[in-house]
């Protein structure tokens, strides 16, 4: 069946000019700022900067060329401006994606001698632990999986020992829907996977040793991640890996030991500049706050329909996890959602039920269309 | 100065709707086909496929959709198609670059009780040696360091011993323009990076255990890797790496054990596309063997104003290095081709000079309008 008994209240119609656009809830890969597609797509052929137009797109140029090594800085500029990283921090740009900070971590941080600290809160966390136990010794300072990966816990609670090497955090678990609200403060130099609410919130900076994230939720195109590391921490790495996987080497290389992924760091700047003038990390956090709390309103308002199995404390404002009264249910809200104009919101494979991803570019009318049409499925099935 | 007493034959003038796009000899990243770039432009907002509009761009969409798993199979299976990829052979695509196969490479075949031989040809070789000797033995059976890597053994003439656990090769250095013209005959595994001359005329898969090409000359936009690797090889590989390092993963994941770079591979198949329908590799051969004629014709037949330092028997159809009298005027040659419509002349900084890079998206028409440049300008400065 598509035909469909229950109509969002408000349908989706942003960005007409070039054909309808959906409201996509995928967890990442997921939406980019419409300003942003379009520049990317007006200057494929014929990038123009500062200098006029080039007669070639920056794809096509060498990354040593003026005007790819301007979006570079402009990159690395913009970020440092909207997110405050100190100047004891530096920011690169490596080509790969979180996957791989799983193990560059280790191979960089974990010397032969130490031990590192790992907290269990979900998948992304466990990948990170297994890799760290292919270089070395690892503490496991909180197991997630005893509360089926529901629940974590206060930053207070969360210790390791002063010795470790780091401890290592994941601040948003996108399976779950699990966010960490604060940080512990703890001895070890903090790392954190911060993939998937990089952006959508202010943080000290100077509180962590090392950040990493992949580019494809808040910021960007996958296929990159953005790596912020302490001078310290960096300068007492291990430098016996090979080249690719070794900071420094990025680091002093400006981001470009390498070719790097072009696109992905041109993409970042374009999202980076409208996030910027949006009105930066507050305004990311007042959107946050408003769009994921339409959305657990409609599950509290349902009587029950729907129904979050995460710990009230740590609901992440990136991914909503819901289940509905049975799987036939859900696979049918997934189906009338998406011809309603709505996709992305069939839950994690391993986890079945729905999953509403909420990031940076999903404008509140979307949030807003989800919930009318959260209130009328279940008033039609319910 | 900017004014040219030098006039190209032929006014760079393709596509011109796009604005006026001129001649890019860059040596990666590099000119990529026009009608590639007007389907990623066309395509930025609304990804429509076989099921129609998407109502969302592909770089938006989960990599687990649909739309996206087609796209990486399409790539994957012209791959196959243009370059005749036996079934012995798996093919996935790897965020990060050749740079990041220099050191995949070892991890995955050097294992702790064998040798590894490198034939050293050039900047590219010399890097993938520094990598394998972080990670095990490696016996250098060419050095090319001896020749300013200006030229290398016939085939017949690279040989190792027949224990070793590969033998590694680049068949096209950049920086000199050195190019293998065919490959050796050894027992162990041949491993060719092949990132410079990848699909730019037929070659025997079946002859490799391993080959690797970053996208950014032949294929596509920087930021993604292309391996072609037996299953014999995978299956005899280590398993000690950590997850994103390990090439069976990436083959079992189907270019999918993390969210990879969706942008790049999209556009390696549209450039594969592009390339089966010119007349794949036979018609990529020809137009090679053309343009480069055309450009070592001018350097011939220039009495000596231009010169070519490479081994006759070795000099690249990719990348034609060529100096002038001196300095001086190699500066003014590459200010007056820019000023011109022709780009990226530039020889590298390590070795100065001048070089145009010839990729399969250089049209004839690119060539001979260098060709017009140089007649012009040695006459006016000769």
């Amino acid at each position: 069946m598509s035909a469909s008994p229950a109509r969002p209240a408000t349908p989706p119609s942003i960005n007409q000019p070039h054909g309808r656009r959906i409201f996509n809830f995928s967890a990442g890969p997921c939406t980019l700022p419409v300003p942003v597609l379009e520049q990317l797509r007006d200057q494929m052929l014929n990038h123009t900067d500062a200098d006029g137009p080039h007669g070639m797109g920056l794809i096509e140029m060498s990354h040593r060329s003026k005007p790819v090594q301007r979006v570079r800085d402009e990159a690395v500029s913009l970020l440092r401006e909207v997110l405050h990283v100190p100047d004891t921090h530096h920011v690169a740009f490596i080509g790969g994606g979180a996957t791989m900070q799983f193990g560059m971590v280790p191979m960089n941080l974990l010397h032969p001698s130490r031990r590192a600290a790992y907290a269990d809160l979900g998948a992304w966390s466990t990948k990170a632990i297994k890799d760290a136990r292919t270089i070395g010794e690892v503490d496991v300072v909180f197991d997630g999986s005893q509360h089926d990966y529901m629940s974590m816990p206060e930053p207070a609670d969360l210790t390791c020992d002063d010795d470790a090497a780091y401890l290592h955090l994941c601040s948003n678990e996108t399976i779950a829907g699990l966010q960490m609200k604060s940080f512990p403060r703890v001895a070890p130099p903090l790392v954190c996977d911060m993939s998937s609410d990089f952006l959508s919130r202010p943080i000290d900076v100077a509180d962590f040793g090392l950040i990493y994230a992949g580019a494809q939720k808040n910021i960007g195109p996958a296929g990159v991640a953005v790596i912020i590391i302490a001078d310290d921490l960096m300068q007492q790495a291990r430098t016996d890996q090979v080249g690719y996987l070794n900071y420094a080497g990025h680091v002093k290389g400006d981001s470009m030991l390498n070719t790097p992924p072009v696109f992905q760091i041109w993409a970042v700047g374009l999202v980076l500049a409208w996030l910027r003038d949006q009105g930066g990390l507050a305004w990311a956090q007042q959107q946050a706050e408003a769009r994921s709390r339409i959305v657990y309103d409609a599950i509290a308002d349902s009587g029950g329909f729907y129904r979050c199995p995460v710990d009230e404390r740590f609901r992440s404002q990136m991914n909503i996890t819901f289940r509905l009264p049975d799987e036939a249910l859900e696979a049918r809200f997934i189906r009338e959602a998406d011809d309603a104009g709505m996709s992305g919101l069939k839950g994690h494979r391993s986890v079945g039920g729905c999953r509403a991803s909420l990031y940076n570019a999903m404008p509140l009318e979307g949030a807003r269309a989800l919930s009318d049409f959260m209130g009328s499925f279940a008033a039609a099935n319910g």
